[in-house]
């Protein structure tokens, strides 16, 4: 909306809360101005979510696909990095408060703080069924994971056996998609190569999906693709099932337990709390309702992007949760603002340009949706490491992870196989370096 | 000691407990046998200690140095993997528990279960001030390092601000002098780089050793090298500083608190309770008195190896806890007894080949001690790092490894700079996701 200049002797003030897609390239796009820009973020590191299950299934490691905020705005003089927890905003005061007590004053705020898996009111699923949104939860669904294939190893109990080797992924969305078939093709692979007492068809992954389909937001012929695929490699597939319990032994569906040892949640989609900060009513998911501008319905100085808004396209129909809207969005923001507080223009209406809707479903196996036209096979699956690997933000990354991935490709070998002893023996983590060191 | 050729239908078959450096050469050498081998370890992974100080320093990721016990393994199918922690060892009927009560029978047992730091009866000291031995303390040290300069850059009060940007290092000994350079020069370049309000000035590294000098185990000339360099790169060295007590906020030595927020324990090796298992004495350090053929006094059947063991080179000195001594131990162990079992002669005695001892101190500064001559400096780094890229067990990783090491020497970038959301947001680490995706 419509902005006049601000005569002021201090130089404009912008703070971002989120360090994610969206909130790092707003920043980005202010660095080296006259404005100074303060980014804070409840973590250090800002992640590359989509290659987050490559963490869970142990082909990456956390820092493959993560980067120091610090060392990404290092370069800019003019943007501050704090990292602390938000937990209200003074709109009157236009101050920002963090979680120990201490407030930030703002001349504009960006909200960037992205999004949550949804666990419908049943957040106690969460310990159970973590999803996967977060370094931590990447690696307790490694550690259940790999320790259940240790355990299975051992075992005498043929049903406790088909219990430790029984993963079930809920939702049938991309990440959902992602994991099904990541669980699947390391599992049998592992129990084939390394394991002794185990048999591949032992291994049981399920992706239950309370709707009709999976990839529910890509065309229906890649929805069917992906089912073909993914029954090929040994995804029992369960569609309508709505989930009616998760405990710490297994999924509840059609009033049945499914045994099951490693369970990911992937299901529905929450915004942050910054609704409740601002005092409005969220929209749909939790999102922040948007003007074109960016900016929250009814508040000039504080604009929302990427999970945490909610802006229409230009077909009318609200934007996805992806991140390249995020980027996008905090890129035009980010230089929409510079020109609004030295310049007084106004921000201008957002538009976003669809780089195509991606989801990977195996070893060489992705589907792509470029709206006209769509790809799928080995073809997509390359396009779509090319592209990841580009994205990446971090040139050293980008290059580690891509040889990472040729070399795995290539021997199919798992490198971050790794069980923490605190998960091991959590009743003494103190001892751990005691047997073998 | 002499064996009589044992008459048996079924294969002979070895226990190995520990698949560090001494149980894994062991195994791999009796590898494709007509022996039945099974490797019993906590962790599923062989960590590849010399570099665990570069995860403590965010160098390196876990994923790095650790290779998966399994995949070492996998290859020789007469190698079974357990995943299992020892708790006793019944020598009457040959066989080894486990702490979920399974017992493993054996006809020769392997005790190769690593030593772990010594905390000389202050076990609660451990929690503040964690050794260098597993993947979980390099992070725990990780984590105090990272968080105390985010709450640096925050605070206001300048005494809490100095005690945050202290660390303190306890033990000269090669770990003590790695981590003590590595704090040192990490600190002072993220400092200048990445932090707004925090001056390289600012941050104090304190190297405590309770003996005359640092780095004992070597000549004098190589100890006041180090001395000298890690002087000259910030390091406040206090030799003949026995520590008295270890507290969250800091260490007392000489009546007086030092405050610190990351304390590190490197000082003295204790035995892993091999000894316990077996009802016998311990020898100094915990170790187990080994005959010249490595098997436990007293005990034909069974044998120990590494810092486990305590064995009398050739000049009748006890050979030093090192990575070379466990695993020519465990090559030589392995070859002798598949002769020892399939053909019946006696285990040889064992003779160390000292392949040299090196520590590091610093980016470019190393130091070798070959017996006969020594070197230092910045060759004996790039030999020191030339000899650990070879030394990574896994092809894969050597090649990583190298190429990030090349980078991050170059560009002096720290790759694995992520503090955990759990370490962040202990209180509610379900919640992690929020904030900034």
């Amino acid at each position: 909306m419509m902005e006049s200049v601000e005569k002021q002797t201090k130089r404009p003030h912008v703070v971002i809360v989120g360090a994610g897609f969206g909130g790092l390239a707003c920043a980005q796009a202010l660095g080296k101005s006259e404005i100074d820009v303060t980014v804070i973020d409840r973590r250090n590191h800002n992640l590359f979510q989509p290659l987050l299950y490559q963490v869970a299934t142990a082909a990456l490691s956390p820092a493959d696909i993560s980067e120091p905020i610090r060392r990404t705005l290092g370069r800019y003089p003019n943007i501050k990095v704090v990292m602390g927890e938000v937990t209200t905003v003074d709109q009157s005061r236009r101050t920002v408060g963090l979680k120990d007590g201490v407030s930030i004053p703002y001349d504009r705020l960006v909200l960037a703080t992205g999004s949550d898996y949804n666990y419908f009111g049943h957040e106690d699923w969460q310990k159970h069924a973590p999803g996967l949104k977060s370094i931590h939860e990447a690696r307790q669904i490694r550690h259940s994971l790999l320790l259940a294939f240790e355990k299975a190893e051992r075992s005498e109990d043929e049903a406790e056996k088909r219990r430790l080797l029984t993963s079930v992924i809920i939702g049938g969305g991309p990440t959902g998609v992602e994991m099904a078939g990541a669980i699947s093709e390391l599992g049998r692979f592992m129990i084939a190569r390394d394991f002794r007492s185990l048999r591949p068809d032992q291994l049981q992954v399920l992706l239950i999906e309370a709707g009709p389909r999976i990839l529910a937001s890509f065309p229906e012929s890649l929805s069917q693709y992906a089912v073909d695929y993914l029954t090929r490699i040994g995804v029992d597939i369960r569609l309508n099932t709505p989930v009616e319990d998760v405990t710490p032994d297994g999924v509840a569906v059609g009033g049945a337990l499914i045994p099951a040892s490693c369970m990911v949640w992937g299901a529905g989609v929450k915004a942050s709390p910054a609704a409740a900060w601002l005092g409005v009513p969220p929209g749909p998911g939790g999102r922040l309702q948007v003007a074109s501008d960016l900016s929250v319905e009814g508040k000039s100085e504080i604009y929302a992007l990427g999970d945490t808004a909610l802006s229409t396209g230009e077909d009318g129909k609200p934007l996805p949760a992806l991140a390249q809207v995020a980027k996008q969005q905090g890129t035009f923001l980010g230089k929409a603002l510079k020109v609004n507080l030295l310049r007084g223009e106004p921000v201008p209406t957002f538009r976003f340009h669809n780089r195509g809707n991606t989801a990977v479903i195996g070893r060489n196996a992705a589907v792509f949706d470029f709206g006209s036209w769509q790809l799928k096979g080995r073809l997509a699956w390359l396009l779509w490491a090319i592209v990841h690997v580009y994205l990446l933000v971090n040139f050293e990354k980008r290059l580690l992870v891509s040889i990472q991935w040729i070399w795995r490709y290539a021997t199919r070998q798992r490198g971050a196989r790794i069980i923490d002893e605190n998960a091991v023996a959590v009743d003494r983590p103190a001892a751990d370096g005691q047997i073998s060191n």
